[in-house]
């Protein structure tokens, strides 16, 4: 796949005098790898107000710098090399260590090209839609060998053997597989712990393919469920439903917030909800733009985002939903398919 | 595995004087965890000179703060609930925009936290020894399916799976395949290129177990080697040889890496080996100390470190190869076992 990087760094270009800044100094790898396609862990690309761009790595990744469409220069220093005055620098990824070895008149800027990235083009879409075909697949066919006796631990590998079988880069993040009462700890971290009959199984995984990603969480129950495992999935079904359909362009992100997680409060569960409804997807597995209390940002059109209420109830368990969709005139595109009807296995 | 957390927060208290402040906020994620035994992304640390410590983090993990014997806090901005005037800060790891958020009279320091992680105690010994053993194994038992046809991402793909199975948490760090004359990229990313008879095929791959790192690498030749690709090997395994014998407790950085890299150079391949030596392995695959030329760093006993020479030559191919080993006094301890003898398959 390969992207408009031209038509990225010009947008870039145009957002920078109102930044008051005559160039932004990009050293986020993720970002560099955005805006130039060099994929690295250490590389700096300064685009400038008028357009053009001057991109510095070390050796191991100067070849590939060469064969693109800017020019780039091969140095041990690489932030040092591209810092003036009066150039605004990536203040949420660039260390205090680094900002103080380069010289005076660096202005720290917050998220820039990060909201650039918030709005897919076709070709991400579509790595993202893959992505999320891959997780889909990859929970039908594991879900089948789910039984008690297994441990959280060999449940999160064969999802992720799974994934990398279909086709994924690696695990989007480290996969969570979290039964009976860890499913109350939102990112429990999968153990020895044997799965058994009566249990809510959540599991929270997703894919990286060709640098984008997925993210998808359901609960399953092991065997019949009790009334009140049943009530806890119905009422996050409904709030995960509530904020699919308050997804719209136009949208406040505290507002998406609010529709999923005032069905939660209703029930009487509001303090066992306690983080964000959902994030941005793309290169980064949590990017802009975030759903959550008070966030004010206004969702546009070709947002990749996730939403996943869950109620996580100390001592007992938890359940989790989530789906990543993309926003659209319309109504929001469903880029995981799977049911979020309670599976009872 | 529990360790002596008390004991490490005792030795960096002793080290804060000469650092001219009265304690270090740690906001590196693995220093906190080397600190306190809590494992998250986002927690700091106070540790004070006279030895008391506080531990801030948000509410994924505080269930877990509060199991671990240093006193902690749930709040929303962990780093801000701890700085204070004269307080030391870890400027590699802190963002600008964290560090400006914070109020005035923060001290930004170099490694502090990391200069202690660099010796091991028995327990991470262990460990790492473990995650050796399983990278060992991993290797053994693919080495056996190499063959022409193969694509470079289906053998990453088979060594990660054989690590996860042998107990890894997870690949040390995306593993590298680089057949023929892919093998003249260092970081070469493993492609659909097909291995082919009288290729050398370089294998990079590790394994992270609870926590810690092991890191290998092995280049083998598919059908008997043409006699440069012999030659190179023969190089490769010389300079390696030397860069081990080198290991000691009191050696210079720097002069470690000149006894492996001036055997490469008299045999006039210097300009085709461009990285450092190796580097440090514990609780991330890359720390302290670092083995590069003009290194001034003094090495400890009980050191686990990398020595890694490579000989890259562009268009044709390359050789590499890798052990984990400890410093000791009376000589390092080697980690990896694997032969290091060409291997024909």
């Amino acid at each position: 796949m390969t992207f408009d990087y031209p038509a990225r760094r010009a947008r870039l270009a145009e957002a920078l005098p109102a930044r008051e800044v005559h160039a932004l100094l990009v050293t986020s790898p993720v970002n560099v790898r955005y805006l130039t396609g060099l994929v690295s862990s250490n590389a700096a690309v300064l685009v400038r107000a008028d357009g053009t761009a001057l991109l510095a790595t070390d050796n191991r990744y100067i070849e590939a710098a060469r064969t693109l469409d800017v020019p780039s220069v091969e140095v041990a220093d690489v932030a040092g090399r591209l810092a003036a005055p009066g150039v605004g620098i990536e203040a949420a990824s660039m260390s205090v260590a680094t900002y103080r070895r380069l010289e005076d008149g660096l202005v720290p800027l917050g998220p820039v090209v990060e909201l650039l990235r918030a709005v897919k083009d076709d070709g991400e879409l579509e790595l993202i839609r893959t992505a999320c075909a891959i997780t889909d697949q990859a929970f039908a066919d594991v879900s089948s060998r789910i039984a008690p006796g297994m441990s959280e631990r060999e449940l999160a590998r064969l999802l992720e053997h799974r994934m990398s079988e279909l086709g994924a880069d690696k695990p989007a993040f480290d996969t969570i597989v979290a039964a009976g009462e860890n499913g109350a700890v939102p990112h429990h971290t999968p153990t020895s712990r044997e799965l058994r009959a009566g249990n809510l199984v959540t599991m929270d995984f997703g894919a990286r393919y060709d640098g984008y990603h997925s993210d998808m969480t359901r609960t399953v129950s092991l065997g019949p469920p009790a009334d009140w495992q049943r009530e806890l999935y119905d009422l996050v079904a409904e709030a995960q439903r509530a904020g699919r359909h308050a997804l719209a362009p136009g949208a406040e992100a505290g507002d998406v917030d609010t529709a999923a997680r005032s069905v939660i409060e209703n029930a009487g569960h509001g303090g066992h909800f306690r983080h964000g409804l959902g994030h941005g997807v793309g290169l980064e597995i949590h990017e802009e733009p975030f759903l959550g209390p008070s966030r004010t940002a206004r969702l546009e059109d070709r947002v990749p985002i996730t939403v996943e209420p869950g109620v996580y109830v100390p001592g007992r368990g938890g359940v989790r939903i989530e789906d990543t969709l993309v926003t659209r005139e319309g109504g929001p595109e469903l880029f995981t398919k799977t049911t979020k009807e309670l599976l009872v296995l």
